[in-house]
Order: C-alpha cells, then structure tokens, then sequence
C-alpha cells in the first residue's frame, strides 16, 4: 500500500517537524503528540469498545439460536442480523441526533433533531477543528450505535418462536429509531434524569431494562407458545443447540468489556485507563459471580446444575454490573454478580407461573438483573440517591413499557404478530422462511 | 512475571529522565513520547487490525462450513485451517517482499525479492533506527499477510463439495506467494496502477476480486457438482447448518472492520484516527445496507426472506465499501452496500444460469461486488477517474483469471482436480478423510 | 452519555491547558501526555491482551464440546463456564497477591498474602500515585487471571466424558487458587527460578506443561473411558462436532496474539511495540508451521489427511512458540511450531499405548509441547541455559504433578471422581445434568 502510504507519511513529516519550536511558528502549529494523544486514546478506546460490543450481536444470534428449537433456527437467525442492520440505519437517519440533541433541548430543537440524519465530521479532520478534549465524532456514533442495537437483540430471544419476522422488524424499527435513543438522550443526552443525578454508567436500565420492558410488553400481546403452559404447569421446550447457547454467552461475555469499559469515555488519562482497566476487572469478576451463583444455586434446589441457568447467571452478572462497573471494590462486584445469577435463578420459574413466556430468559436477565444493578449503585457510588434511582427505573420502565404495549397492539392489529397455529407447530423455519437451519438432521 | 517486568522498568527509568532535558544532552536522547506516540499507534492500528483480519480466516471457515452438505464438513473445515497456514508461510517466504520490492522495481531487482524471505526488524529496536512516520515492520507484515490469507479463503467457498484436498492447497501455495502479490504490488507495492492513480482503498479488487477471479476459474476447469443441474434447472443442495453460517458472517463483518480501519495505515494524528473511525462507521453501515437490501427484495421477489442471501448481502455490503470506506456519507456508504446486496440476489442466479456452481456464493459477494465497490469509487472521490478504475480492474482481473486458469489446468493435468464421482457422492469426509464431521448424527 | 461526558472533559481542561508551561507551575502540575504515555500503552496491551486470553475460555469450551461425544456436551460446556468462573474468584481472593508476594519473599511475608484478596487502585487514579514506568494494577490483575484460568481450562479437555461436575470443579479450586499461582510465583512473582535465570516467556511450562502435568495426573487416576482400550487396542470415539472444534482452535489461535503479545509487558518504547510486533508474527508462523507439519504428517503416515491432528497440530505450534515468542526468526519460529505439530502426532498414539486416555489430546499438545518449547528457547535466545531450562520444567513439572496427584487422590477417596459406570455408558448430560446438548438430534 505504498501510495496511500505516501499520505500519512507526507503529513507527519509536515507535522513532526514542527513539533519542536512550535512556539516560534507564525502561523498556528499543528498540535504535537502531547496535546493530541488522549483525544486519540478516546478515539480508539470508543473504537475498540465499539467493535466488541458490535460482536455482540453475533452472541445474542448464537445465544438465542442455541435456546430455541431446531424448527425455528432460521427465523432466529433471521431476525437478530436483520435487526442488527435496520438498527445501524435507523440510528443513522434518526437515533443518534435525537439522543444527542446538543444544544437543542426546547422541544421544536428537540424535535427538529428527527430529521438530521448522522453527518462524519470530515475525512481528515484537522486537530484545530476537533473537540481534542473529548474524541472523534464518528468513534462515538459508531460506539453508541452498537449499545442501540443491543437493545433490539434483547427482544428478539423473548418472542422467538411464535412472532413473524416482519411485525418483529416493524418494532425494531420504532425502538431503535424512537424509543431507545427517547428514553437514552433523558440520560445520556443531557436530560432531566441526567440533571437529576440518576446514575447509569452503561445501561442497567437505559440498554438493558429497557429492552426487557419492550419484550415484555410483546411477551404480553403475544401470549406463551402453543402447549408451553398445559394443565397450570409449564411443559420445558429444551433449546436445540446447547454448544451454540454457550458460544454465544461467551461471545456476550467478550463484547462486556468494550460495552462497559468504552463507557468510561475518556481513556486518555492515568485516572481514566486506570478507571478502564477497574471496570473490566469488575465486569469479569461479577460475571464470574453470577455464573458460580446460579450453578450452585441449581444444584442445591433442584439436585443438578443447570447450564442455561448458569450461561444466564454469567448475563445476569454482567447486567447487574452495567449500571457501576466502575466503584466497586472487586469482592462488592462478585456479589453485584452472584446477586443477579440468584435473581436469574428465582425470576424464570416466577414468569413461567405467571404464563409469561420468555424463551431465552431475556426479561429474568436483563430486566430483572437490570433493575437489580441500578438500584445497586447507591451501595458503591455515594453520590446517588436510591431514590433517584428509582425515579429512574419507574420513568423510564412507565415510558418503554407503555409505548411499546401500544406500539405491539398497533402492529398486531394492522398484520398481526403472531403465525398461524399450523405455522407454528411446523416451524416458523419451514413455514415463514421455507429454509432449515439443519435440513439434513432428523429430528426425534 | 516480575523479572521480565523488570526490563521495561529499567528502559523506562534510562528514557522518561532524559525527556525534560533532551536539549541539554550531550549524546543524542531517545525520543519522547511526543515523538514516538504516532509510530506506536499506527503498529497498534497494525496490530489490532491485524488480528480482527485474522479472525477472518475463522469467518470463512464457519460460513462455508455451514453451507457445505454435512457430508463435505470436515473436508471444508481441513481446507480452510491448511490453506491459512500455507498463505502464513508463503507470504512469509516470497510474498511479502515479492509485493513490496523497495527500490527493487527493475526487473531484476523485483526478481531478486523472490529469494528474500520476510525479515524482522530486530528485537528491541532503538528509536533512532526506527521509521518514525510509518510502524514496526513486523506489525505490517502481520497485517499484510491477514489480506494474502483472505484472498485463498474466498477461493475455497466456491469449489467446495468436489475438489481434492491437496490440489486445492496446491493452487493455495501459487495465489498466496505468486499470483496476489504480484497484481498486489501493482497498486500496494507502488506499481504501475498506483502511478495510474488507481484507487482500492482496501482491496475490494486487488483482494476479493482476486480470489473471485480466481475461484471463477476453477470452476470452470471444476465443473458443477453432480446433480446441481438437471434438465436445465438447478438442483438446490441446502447448507448443513445455517447457525454455523450465520456465525461465520458476523465474524466476518466484525473481522472487516480491521480490515478496512487498519488501511487506513496511520493512527497517530487527529485526521488519521477521525478517519479511522469515518471507516469503522461506513463499513458497518454499508453490511446493514447490504443485508436489509438482500432481506427485503428476497421478500419481493420470492414472497419469502431468505437468510443466506441476506448473509451473502451483508458480506457484499462489507466487499462493496472495500474499495472506498473513508470518502463517502454514512449515507452513500449504506446506498453503496445495498446494492451490493441487491447484486447478490440477482448474481447468484444468473450464475446458476450459466451452470457455474459456486457452492457459497463467493462469486457474486466477492467478485462481482468488488467490481461494484471499485467503479462506485468516484462516486465520492473525485481524485479517481472512472477510467483508471475500469482500467485497474480489467488488468487484474485479466491477469488474475488468466493464470489462475493456466494453474488450474495444469494441477488438473498432473494430479486432478476433482475427487471420483463415487467419493462426491458418498461425500470427501468419508472418502478422502476418513472423518465425519458429525459422526452421530442420523442424516435424513 | 453528555454528563458523564463532562467529567472527562473537566479533567482535560484543568490538565491541557497546564502542559505548556508545567515549568512554571509552583505546585507540581499533572504530567503531561508525554510521561503518562507510556502507561497508557501499556495498560492498554494488558486490557487487549487479556480480553483476548479472555476468549481463549471459549476456545477451549468449543474445541472440547466438539471433541466429546454428544451424549456428553453439555457436561463439558458446564465444565468450561464454570471452571471460569472459579479461576476467576479465586485468582481474586488468594491467586493474585500469592503469585506476586511484592517485597514479601520471607515465608511469614509469602504465607501472609494468603489472606489478601486482590485490592484495585482508587478510583481515579491520579498520575502521581501511579508507577508511570510499569501500568495500572487493575489491568495486570485482568491479564494475569486468565493466564491462571487458561491452566484450568486445559485440565478439563483431558479428563472429559468421565469425570463429574463437582470433583472436578473442586480441582479447579486447588488448581487456580495455590498449585498455579505457586509455581508462577517462582518465575513471574520475582522467585528463585527467575533468579536462577529460567525463560518462558508466556508460559509454555508455567501455563500449558503445568495445566498438562495437572491433567495427567487426573487422568492417572480416573483410568480411561469405558471401552477406549480393547484387547490392547484403543478404540476411537470420534468427536461429535468438528466445526466446533475448529472454531474453537480458531479462537484460541486468535486469543493467543493476546497471551504471547501481552507478554511483553510494555508497549510504550519503540522497542516495545516493535517487539509486540515480532510476538505476534513470530505466534503466527510457528502456528501455522505446526497445523501444516501435522497436515503434511498424517498424509504420509496414514494416507489421509487428519483434521483433528492439524487442528491439534496448529495448537502445539501455539504452546512450542510461548516460551520465547520474541527472540526466534519468522523462519526459526515456523520450524519451532513445525515440531510442535510433530509431537503431537507422535505423542497421541504413545499415549495411547500408555493407556492414557486424553480425550482432546491435550497432554500432547500442551505437556509435552510445552516442553519442547521451554528446552527450545536456548536455540534463539543466548542468554538462556539449557541446563536451567530442564530445571525449571523438572522443579514446575514434579512440583504440579505430585502435589495434583495427592489433590485427586483426596478428592476420589472422600467424594470419587468418577461417574458410575451407567452413568458413563448412557452419557453424563442424562445423568449427571439432564439436560442433552442437541436433544432434537437422533444418534446413530
């Protein structure tokens, strides 16, 4: 690549030089290293984070295509990179503005953020031109996009099985569009919860409760597979692929620490990559936590471990941590963790009376875990009121639950969610998709 | 690992006293952080994106792994984990200094770096021996040879299910160490298409153009598999395992934002980094163009979505905005993708039609769409002349096609190309591996 | 993410601005980019370094869940997960500050760090408490744990298919918590095989031939699988899923740039980075070098190319290449690989013949390549003595191997570590877990 290589090094020796007697120059010098290097880490920091949390999505795919049974694989498939894709678009064309809406915090400012979409800033930006006190613009959209897509990956393992592929974009397309960059800019964008105090370091509840509250709602309209609740006893439909199932906590295990350690935002200074470095440590140790807890626990109640329960203790551990990876000493982390694999363990067989039904256990693990860990800040972070924290939780929860209930039932009228019985029973692989995920493995 | 720390120690204690009066010293000082943060952060760059192109390789595997019937697995899985250590060790031997001969441009000299493997630079290398406005040798190697690799990858796909093991390895060892860098060192190595003013900004034909050009070819000296068309229709042969496939395709598109981010060959400015990240944000959108593109005009044409080609279309997206990620809009980056997308679905086909059998569909997602992504390249870079773009792709092509087809014959002469037709049938585990991929599993 | 935002800027405000005319200052000013630079590279290596390690934890969950029969995947998954989760809390609680007693080397002061659980700086921390010439301590701690729970994850591929859940896990209390840290405490905690000039750079003893010697001495114990030798003969239980256990190779290829490269324990010099560098080219040839010997070996040997060999093949390159990733040529490091790949097939079938069964051939790829590996870093690296390598692997291996041998033998004779015949004929996923990996797949 030597001719595109001519170009960086034509700039640094442009650069470089200068660096030395940049006081003496006329003109304004471009900044040494010394004054660009923490805007570069920042960069990198949102870019590394960024991809991890990208891969995410391929842990949700696996997680979820591991969960369900082999006749819905395709559809599952389907879905989580289909909404991956309308989830990097809508929050192109609208999310990103309307979460960040800068200075336009009246309502027609607010507003009028809906129709700007995403602009770079532009191809080699000059160092007088950026925020050298923060990072590159595009770092931080492709880094804040991934967290957008998350929340739509959480809702799709809730409703597999039984909800069509199209009704499932549709909302995908609100929630990434709309609802999630709403509810995030009241935190993350400057608003009211922000000015309150309330405390979300990565999204407990911003990413994570909230996606719970949107498959809730759907779980509601919805209502439970055929035959999952028989005689007022839940009938267990075992997932189809238990290495896959694994793949993908692992994968999701993975993309936490760029989820929670790009969260940091600045990893520029000795406080702030010190800081990166406690989070990953505490985002792996609460993990850890939450996955020994939930072994243990299955094994003491029901005389045998159980591995879904403990690929989602380890989920629940890494959510419970996402709202403060960052103050806890590394033993309150492991116990944030083991708190939220206990929680796991306790919400499934509760939703399962409740005939809610959830395939993946998405609502026990990031709903459920997600309320537990944003409550759980005021334990390390004395700054943050418990009470907050609530007002936090209950707003936020009121306005994703309500408008994605409304927004199900709008869907549900207009196309219908859900497959036809016949569909169903044969597989949404076979009848929606006319493909099979293992067509040459029989079934038993 | 105290002792070893201790050499970084010590080297820190002789260097960081000396930065605050390096002018004073009598013997030349090592350089500050000021002066060594861009050579470190463009090896980093090197690095990482080196390791995410990589992960590439496992991409590949895991795609074609699981659109190969159950009985070809292993035999897929063997050619794609052999065919990444050979490119490692021919690029290793001729390659790399074949692609980028220095000042050896004479016919001679350019000879002469067939007999030079790779050197290192030394270990512990002193700053003042270092080329302060590029990266560490070794890291540009490592990144280098990740794209060598991905060229024999994409071959592989395409003459799955039929051709021999230790031919196609054979023809392995001529692209990696003759056939890519050649044409590769006509734009990388500073030939005559860069002089042209050629523009391939990451390779979307000097690499996947490359490895569909040659993949055509061998299917063509290949043939179709047995059954795959009959009485002027293709046969479908569904892949063994769509979750594999899936997988595969998220590794890819997570791999390609090394690939396309690390061409960008510096990290050590503001406009070099804010590049980086203008590039992980359109590579990423231009996969989502390319698959809803794909989903939705499935939907269109064949009243159903269809995951592989929205697999396939996400992969075209990420070939498609190969050649130019830096230049364009997230918006044209997203447009550029979907019609990759959409030239998937209508190329695999047409393909068909012309009785080419490209097991995976590598030839419309690398071939045909790197054609696109490189003529859509003055769209948004007005320095490249449309032209010089046709230009640059029909030599490549020509010359790549050409030999590869003269490679292919003469493998096919010596040793034959394609396993017994009584082995494709029972399938290349069986019979030229003696291993089933998925030995306990019934097939139907 | 705009209030969380301002903090990071706030910093940057009061620290910028203060770089220019740090002379001047009357109170000590924060240092600026150019002293804390190196820090922060440093830092970083150790995050990307061990988020990569990190991943090796689902290589090896996928390499083993491949390489077990189906009727036991689920079990091995559990294993993997959990084993995990145990390193990680008790690296926490004792490993950590035992492996790196600081300036405690007495034994009370050695014997006292047993009762301190790793503590992570303060949150924030400022650059002046910060030890500028090494990296943050929380970052450390990140790397060093999965190196412990790497040792770990080895033990479990060779014991699989017989073993239960809880014995197995309670080893892995032992492993992680004392036998590891102990005997890496002599070498990387500053003890007297550093002293006494011992080299193994990323642990091809201290890590592989340590979690090899582990497993063998299970393996002792446990006696083989019901039916593997018959008639002094062994029989082959193939694995139930080579795409896994390629995946899982691939990932442990990839994760291993992170074991090696981070190895280097510095990334802030010139030096150091470039050296990074020559790790990470010099892991990738000796990998490759090893899955094609084993390729081209069991081609001549058995006149069929074996992928499990190769796959194992490309990993005993990995471990031969980890005592001294640095010092070799790429030409020296793919030879050094290439014999790795050699052992191993000739170790598999000895193995065999010694009764021993190793399910994934571990005690291959990482006892005695391991071994290889550390008697072989004399050959580039002059300052090391053959004589002190033997010592330092006979000391690590005698060592591991009795004090595992007395942990199994308690563990058998208090709870037995072996499932009941049955249980091992009808597979431990009914029994032990009763869940199936892939209950939907009929076996043959």
């Amino acid at each position: 690549m030597k001719l595109t290589r001519c170009i960086p090094l034509i700039a640094a020796t442009i650069v470089l030089p200068q660096i030395g007697f940049a006081q003496d120059a006329v003109e304004p010098a471009a900044p040494g290293f010394d004054e660009i290097g923490p805007y570069i880490m920042t960069t990198l920091l949102f870019l590394i984070g960024g991809f991890l949390v990208m891969w995410m999505a391929a842990g949700f795919a696996m997680l979820e295509a591991g969960l369900v049974r082999s006749k819905n694989v395709t559809m599952q498939l389907t879905k989580n990179i289909a909404l991956f894709g309308i989830a990097a678009i809508l929050y192109y064309i609208v999310g990103f503005n309307l979460m960040y809406p800068g200075d336009g915090w009246t309502i027609p400012g607010y507003l009028g953020a809906l129709f700007v979409p995403t602009a770079l800033e532009p191809v080699g930006l000059d160092a007088a031109s950026a925020d050298l006190g923060y990072a590159s613009v595009g770092s931080d959209f492709f880094f804040q996009l991934m967290f957008c897509a998350t929340t739509a990956s959480i809702v799709s393992g809730t409703l597999a099985e039984r909800i069509k592929l199209w009704p499932f974009l549709i909302f995908v397309v609100v929630l990434t569009g709309f609802i999630y960059p709403i509810e995030a800019s009241w935190q993350w964008g400057g608003g009211w919860l922000s000015e309150m105090g309330f405390s979300d370091f990565a999204g407990s509840t911003i990413v994570h409760a909230t996606g719970g509250f949107a498959a809730l709602a759907g779980a509601l309209v919805l209502g439970p597979r055929i035959g999952r609740y028989r005689d007022g006893r839940s009938v267990p439909m075992p997932g189809s692929n238990l290495a896959l199932a694994t793949l993908g906590t692992f994968i999701l295990w993975l993309g936490w620490f760029g989820f929670n350690g790009g969260s940091q935002l600045a990893a520029g200074t000795v406080g702030d990559i010190a800081d990166v470095s406690r989070i990953f440590a505490n985002t792996n140790t609460a993990a850890a936590g939450g996955a020994v807890a939930a072994l243990i626990l299955t094994q003491v109640l029901y005389r045998k471990p159980d591995l879904t329960m403990t690929l989602n203790g380890a989920l629940a551990g890494l959510v419970s941590i996402t709202a403060e990876p960052l103050m806890p000493t590394l033993g309150g982390a492991t116990l944030i963790g083991a708190i939220g694999g206990v929680i796991v363990v306790f919400t499934v067989p509760l939703l399962d009376k409740m005939k809610i039904d959830d395939v993946v256990g998405a609502i026990p693990v990031h709903l459920v875990a997600g309320i537990w860990g944003t409550l759980a800040v005021p334990l390390s972070n004395a700054d943050t009121s418990f009470v907050t924290q609530i007002i936090g939780v209950v707003s936020i929860g009121v306005f994703v639950f309500v408008v994605s209930l409304i927004v199900w039932f709008i869907i549900n009228a207009i196309m219908g969610l859900r497959a036809s019985e016949e569909d169903e029973i044969a597989g949404l692989d076979v009848s929606e998709m006319g493909m099979e995920a293992y067509p040459e493995f029989s079934k038993s």
